[in-house]
């Protein structure tokens, strides 16, 4: 039998009835002549309540019982969904990690799979069950304790269990239809795409498109997992949602794939800096060790052997990254005259496979925010992606512009 | 070091603050200097919620699913009890049960503990944890599926938990201080025991004083397990609560320790039933099967080869009796004339080890009821239990006869 991975997430098992519904698409698709592992969230809201309790008893918690609570959501609905597949005549039971077991590192809460041994779920699909119900977001460590791969890891489950499964495909059920050209917030031309390559969903996922988790779209990169997103609350027939898949599979595609954004940036600018071997790991050293996460970079022209670094960073590390390097300078790590902040900027990418191919887009990018009047404060680029940083007012009018500049409205 | 054993119900763990307040206690037997196992319940509602989901889901579930999802309340009640142990510098670490394991028999939703191996546990006492928090109520079958003990079942777990670990004591935290002479709300003279034999536990347990699960009791008086029922919600010292102990550690008592009642029982009676061999089982045979449980028989004496069979039942098992009767009829295994019903009775027992060796105590509890001018219908009576059953208009009066008769607001 061929093998199909389903993941439901905490929205489309938030209720008996949702459980029901998303019960009735797995029974569709065993139906269809397929042994399915379905990967399940918590009931939508649960999670957050555990995280609460652990937050309000312990604010430092230890990892390990963070885990040891956090995961129990996930075991309801798994329980639950296999008892509503067995109502309806179809036979299914379910497991939790441990018992799989889905094995991974000792990182508790950011755990990764490090394997799926499928022979216990596969035996059971050899004695007639066709469905296994999978509690998702979490498994056990070498030590055999619980453990969980962090928000939004039930995405990560799914594919993992897709490629040791070696399933033909694994959909992703969620409260959208699939991937937009842009989001449809900014603009009504915002166009669902059919297929998307794993490297620009990549670039979307990580640039704030939060239809999947980042991890997620990795390993199913590398496993050549087709993913497909497709909402649970419309009835979709077999060519709904969006195809991630490999670029192969897409014949025709705009070179642009979509405009991403990402709202909540700050800048930070380190004036006259000693331009000097060094001298810029002595600057991002410690401040991804106070857990800053740099995204841009750029450094100015030298004169008389001082230097302009700026970077940039989500808004909400500013202080974290001030403190930083505020007592390396008192160290005598660095040396710099002046720290300017700027916490009113935004982030705007294109991206797109076809830019490999394509020279140009980069100069209409640009051309097309001068003609809006937008000024660019920093850019960087990658082989299929453009992003740059502007004053957080003109957010909405670029990704319009980009959008219809792009032809993103319209099937190439 | 001396190992103890403390179990906190539901109501004993129903909101952070609750939780905090049995982790004090716990800390302060730490200081005390004992190595702690800590049994929890789920907070209380959740497990109400999760089998309320199951029955909605599935009325005739598999009680397999029903146990992994109906244990989840118990494993987020251990890990934010190990956390909060952790806060107030206590080294703790929360157990499920199949990491124990506590290891059952595959009766899922009534399973019983089998093993419960020690090392695991005394292998971290003797790397410097002080408290092991395990989730009560459940375990692991032999195929490695999750089981659940049945309602009231982290009693058992709790006193199973000081037999593998030998402890010194297994308090049972609740939410009444102790056990009662008889119900406070029968009579305000009702006074707190402040030890009562394992066998007059059993009676008083099985009678409906619903301190403790029956299987519980059992399970001490079998391993000699010294038991302490005491109260979260007061403070209280070393002699708080009531000891249920081996007889041997009672010097002083009272022939009678307690006046147990149940309320809700019905009468039957079946007419004219030929007096043969075996009657008693082809009638009582079919009951079982349907699941009554029969508690008092009276067969009356024999005329003429025939004769009146009566037996008392849980008034709501009424209509499943007459229904296995009246087939059992129909198919001849059994003849009789009428079936009569009464379901406006109750049970009254007096309970004491003392009864063994004092002669005339079934006499004073029928000469206390008839001064009371209440008609007895029938009587059982045991190596230390005398029951009676009466119209229930008369329960609390006999109640508040019987206490007073044999002194029990007296210590003795």
């Amino acid at each position: 039998m061929p093998i199909l991975v389903m993941k439901f997430g905490g929205t489309s098992v938030a209720t008996l009835d949702r459980i029901r519904r998303a019960a009735k698409r797995v029974g569709r698709e065993v139906a269809n002549g397929y042994d399915v592992v379905v990967i399940v969230s918590a009931m939508s809201g649960e999670t957050n309540k555990l995280v609460g309790y652990v937050g309000e008893t312990s604010p430092l918690y230890d990892a390990r019982e963070y885990d040891a609570v956090v995961s129990s959501g996930e075991n309801v609905t798994a329980g639950l969904m296999a008892l509503t597949l067995q109502e309806m005549d179809v036979p299914a039971r379910s497991w939790q990690g441990w018992q799989v077991p889905v094995q991974t590192t000792d990182a508790h809460a950011s755990a990764r799979i490090e394997a799926i041994p499928p022979e216990n779920i596969l035996a059971k699909f050899g004695e007639g069950m066709k469905v296994a119900v999978v509690a998702g977001f979490q498994g056990i460590s070498p030590e055999g304790r619980i453990t969980t791969l962090g928000r939004g890891g039930s995405d990560t489950t799914a594919v993992a269990f897709a490629a040791a499964f070696e399933a033909e495909r694994c959909d992703i059920y969620t409260d959208v239809d699939g991937v937009y050209t842009t989001d449809p917030r900014i603009t009504s031309k915002a166009r669902k795409l059919d297929k998307i390559a794993f490297e620009e969903m990549l670039e979307l996922a990580s640039l704030g498109a939060k239809v999947l988790q980042t991890r997620s779209v990795e390993l199913a990169m590398r496993y050549k997992v087709r993913l497909r997103v497709l909402s649970s609350f419309e009835d979709n027939d077999d060519s709904a949602g969006t195809l991630v898949c490999g670029e192969e599979e897409i014949v025709e595609s705009n070179v642009v794939a979509g405009v991403a954004f990402s709202r909540d940036e700050a800048k930070m600018t380190l004036t006259e800096v000693a331009d000097r071997p060094g001298i810029a790991a002595a600057i991002f050293g410690p401040l991804s060790e106070a857990g800053v996460n740099v995204d841009m970079i750029v450094q100015n022209i030298s004169e008389k052997g001082l230097t302009d670094m700026t970077f940039s960073l989500p808004i909400d590390q500013v202080q974290r990254a001030e403190k930083a390097l505020s007592e390396a300078k008192a160290a005598d790590d660095i040396d710099y005259v002046e720290l300017l902040t700027d916490t009113d900027v935004c982030k705007v990418s294109i991206v797109g496979i076809g830019m490999r191919s394509h020279a140009g887009v980069a100069a209409k990018m640009f051309s097309t925010l001068r003609d809006e009047g937008i000024n660019i404060k920093v850019i960087t680029t990658s082989e299929i992606k453009v992003s740059v940083l502007m004053d957080r007012k003109y957010l909405e009018l670029a990704v319009q512009a980009l959008h219809d500049a792009f032809g993103l409205d319209q099937v190439a």
